[in-house]
C-alpha cells in the first residue's frame, strides 16, 4: 500500500526514482476533533446537501513533498490561493457515496471501491495527481465512524444514509494555463433524505433537451468531473420553468438519450414477441459510468440467467433482453405511442432507483440560438411538444424498477448480501 | 449606474420589486493597503503567472443582501467552503485583461468594456448573478492604478503588461446539483511578459487533436468558463510529450479548427488567382469569442477596405478576402503541398498576435481510444503523422501577423488610439 510514488504520484516499480515522493499514508492519519459538536437535525428536516457535520477528511499534495499526512478535523472553510487552478480552471473531480447502519448498527458503505478506482480515473483526467485509493478509502472508513451519529436513519427505508463527497481539486497558485502539480484532496459528508422532495418519490418528469448538450464523443462526459455540471444548472431551470424535474440530454440529431439529470437512463419496453426489453445507453464516453447502473445491470443479468433463483422477486418473461445500447427518444415515443413503453428509470447513488413518468419533447427540428438564458425561447416551443407517457399512465416505479429499488436498497443498507458490495466502516 | 437589481442580480425596470438588493457600486469601494509592499522581481525573470502582486479586489453576492461594498484588500488565500458550488461543480468563469503603460506614464487598458460585458455574459452561462459592469470596470482601474508599480515595461516592447484576471465563482455552501445564488467575485493582477519563452517568439508548433474535443454545438465553448480549460490538460501534455507546444482543436471528421491551445486561430492562403484569403473559424458557439480576434479583423476588413490610408502599413493585393467560416486542418494541408499558406498566427491577450510555423497532424482516421492519458497511443500514431509548414519553411510572423503585431501592440500600449480602444485607468 504504501509504496514510493514519484512526484506525479503514479506507483513506481522500484524505490530507485531519486525523486520520490510521500504516497497517501492512512497509518499517518491525524485526528483533531471538535471542541463542541454541533446538534443533528431532524431527518426530513433539511434538503439535500445542506448540512455541514462537524468534521471533515483533508490531505494536500506537493510534487517536492508528495502527500501530507491526512487529517480529520472541525469542518471548516478551506484556504484557497485566488490564482489556484481550481478556481481559475476548473480541474476539480468528485464521488457521491453513501454510509448507512446495518441491522448491527454498524456503518457500512455500498462499492466503496468502485468509487476510489473511479476519482482515480477522474483525477488522472485532469492530471491531477494519483493517490492510494486504498488508502483514502481507510481514511474516509475513519471520517464516517467518527460521524456516525450523523447517520440518520428514516423509518420504512426510504433512502436516507449519510452521503459522502470526496472531492479533489487542483491547487497550484498560478494562472499559466496547464495542469496543477499541487493538489487537495478532501471529504465531508452530509446527513440526506431522498433526493426528490417526498411528494415527487411518485416519479420524476423529463424535459429532453437538444439544444444544450451535456457531452460528446471526445469530451468529458465518462468522467466524474465537476465541469460536467454546472452547464446544466441553465437548462435545469429551464426544465423547471416549464413544470420538470429534470432534464433529460440528447445527443445528436437522432436525439441519443446520454443521462436524465445527474442519473442514468434505463426503460422498460413491450415488445410485439410478448416479451420485454430493458435498455440503458452504453458507457462510450459520453455519459458517467454509474455504479448503480453497473449494479442495476449485473442483478438484471443475474436474474434473468437464472430465474428460478428469483434473485430480483420479480418473474421476468422467458426471452428478456437487457441490452446497453445507443437508445433515441424518438424509441421511447414510438413504444409509448404502441401501448409498450412499461417503466422508464434513474439509477444514482443519490435517488438509487426513481421513478420517470413522463417526459417532455420538442417534436420538432431544433433551430435554437444559444443565448446562455433557454426560458423564453423554450416557451415559444412549449405549443409544439408532445409528451412521453407509460402504458397505462403508470405513475411510481414499475415492477422492474420497484424490485430494483427493494434489492439495492437492502444491499445499500447491509440487510443483504451480494458480492461482496456492502462494505462495513473500519 | 447604482440601479437596484433582483436577488437573481438582474437590473430591474422599476424599485417596485419588494425583494430589492444592493448593486455592485463602485462609490463604496473600500482599500485596505498592505503594510510592507513585496519586491518586484525584474521583468523576463519569472513565468507568466506565477507573480502574486500586494492587492486583491474581493466583493460577495447573497441573495438576500446583493452585493457587498467591494474591497481592496492585501492579496491572500480565500475562505471557501468545501462544499461549495465552485469547488464541487465548477460554476467558475473568468476574464483576461492587460493594463501597461501609456507613453505619458500611466495605467491604460485594451477594449476593458467588452471583457466586462463577456464576463457578465459568461456569468449568465453559469447562472450566477449579474452584475454592473462599469462598477467592476472602475474597482479594476482602482485596483490597476493601486498596483500600477507592478506594470513591467520590457524595452523594445515585447509585450510585457500587467495581466489582470477578473473572476467569479458560485460559493453556494451546498453539495445538491443546482446553480448557486451565492457568489464571489474578485480581481487579481499578475506582471507577464511574453506568454511563450523568448525563444519560442519565432513561432509556436501545433498538434492537431481530434481524439479529445474541446467544445461542440450546444456545449459551452463560446463562453469563458474556467471548465473550458482543464480538459486540454492532457491532451496538452500529450502535445508536449510529442514535442508540439500547443493543441490545435479539431471538431467533427472533417477536422473543423476551433482553435489553438487557448488562442483564436488565423490563415493566410494565397489563391490560384493572386489574391489572398484571410480566414478565422466563425463565432458559432464552439470558439470562444475573442476581443483581440475582433481587433484582427476589424483592422483588417478597414484596412482592405481603404488600402489609400495604410492602416496596417502592410500592402494588400485588390482582391483580398476575409472570411470568418469553417476552416479545416485539411483545407491547410492543400495550401501547403501547393505552396500557397503564407501565414498561420494565433490571437489572445496573453500572446496579442503570435506565429504558427508548423502543425503536426494524423492524416489518419481515429479510431483512438480515451483512456484518459493520450501519450502511448498518440505515440504510435507518430510515424503516421504529416506536418504542414508555411510557404517557404517561413519562422516567425509574416507579413500580415506582423503588421497586426505591430498595431495591436501600438494600439494596447497607447502609443496609438483607434476606435476608443485604449482605455485609461482613472
Amino acid at each position: 500500500m504504501a509504496s514510493a510514488v514519484r512526484p506525479n504520484g503514479n506507483a513506481t516499480q522500484n524505490g530507485h526514482v531519486p525523486n520520490v515522493v510521500a504516497p497517501l499514508d492512512a497509518s499517518r492519519l491525524k485526528i483533531e476533533r471538535a471542541t463542541t459538536l454541533k446538534p443533528i437535525p431532524a431527518p426530513g428536516s433539511y434538503s439535500f446537501g445542506d448540512i455541514h457535520t462537524d468534521h471533515m477528511l483533508v490531505c494536500k499534495y506537493h510534487p517536492s513533498t508528495g502527500w501530507s499526512a491526512p487529517e480529520i478535523k472541525p469542518y471548516g472553510p478551506l484556504a484557497i490561493d485566488p490564482s489556484s487552478n481550481c478556481l481559475q480552471y476548473a480541474s476539480n473531480v468528485f464521488e457521491g457515496m453513501k454510509a448507512v447502519l446495518n441491522p448491527e448498527g454498524k456503518p457500512c458503505m455500498f462499492r466503496p471501491r468502485d468509487n476510489m478506482k473511479r476519482l482515480l480515473t477522474s483525477a488522472k483526467r485532469m492530471a491531477l495527481p494519483a493517490f492510494d485509493p486504498e488508502a483514502l478509502l481507510t481514511c474516509i472508513s475513519t471520517l464516517v465512524t467518527l460521524e456516525s451519529r450523523w447517520i440518520p436513519s428514516l423509518p420504512d427505508h426510504r433512502n436516507s444514509s449519510l452521503y459522502i463527497r470526496p472531492t479533489m481539486v487542483g491547487t497550484k497558485a498560478s494562472i499559466k494555463v496547464g495542469a496543477s502539480d499541487e493538489a487537495l484532496l478532501y471529504a465531508i459528508v452530509t446527513p440526506v433524505g431522498p433526493y426528490f422532495p417526498v411528494q415527487k418519490i411518485g416519479g420524476v418528469s423529463l424535459l429532453a433537451v437538444s439544444e444544450h448538450v451535456r457531452s460528446w464523443p471526445g469530451g468529458t462526459g465518462g468522467f466524474k468531473l465537476g465541469l460536467n455540471y454546472s452547464p446544466g444548472f441553465v437548462p435545469q431551470q429551464a426544465a423547471a420553468a416549464l413544470g420538470y424535474d429534470q432534464v433529460l440530454w440528447l445527443l445528436d440529431e437522432d436525439k441519443k438519450i446520454t443521462e436524465a439529470g445527474a442519473m442514468n437512463f434505463f426503460a422498460v419496453a413491450e415488445r410485439d414477441d410478448g416479451g420485454i426489453t430493458i435498455v440503458t445507453p452504453p458507457t462510450d464516453g459520453t455519459i458517467l459510468p454509474g455504479i448503480t447502473r453497473d449494479a442495476t445491470l449485473v442483478l438484471l443479468r443475474e436474474h434473468a440467467k437464472n430465474p428460478s433463483a428469483n434473485l430480483l422477486n420479480v418473474p421476468f418473461p422467458p426471452n428478456v433482453q437487457i441490452e446497453e445500447r445507443p437508445l433515441t427518444v424518438n424509441e421511447l415515443a414510438a413504444w409509448a405511442a404502441k401501448g409498450q413503453l412499461l417503466e422508464c428509470f434513474g439509477t444514482g447513488t443519490a435517488v438509487l432507483v426513481v421513478a420517470i413518468d413522463r417526459i417532455g419533447d420538442f417534436d420538432v427540428s431544433d433551430d435554437f440560438e444559444d443565448t446562455g438564458s433557454a426560458v423564453s425561447e423554450i416557451k415559444e416551443k412549449k405549443r409544439k411538444m408532445r409528451e412521453i407517457t407509460l402504458k397505462g399512465g403508470l405513475v411510481g416505479l414499475g415492477p422492474v424498477g420497484k424490485a430494483l429499488w427493494d434489492k439495492l436498497l437492502a444491499l445499500k443498507e447491509g440487510r443483504e448480501q451480494y458480492m461482496g458490495w456492502n462494505v462495513l466502516c473500519e
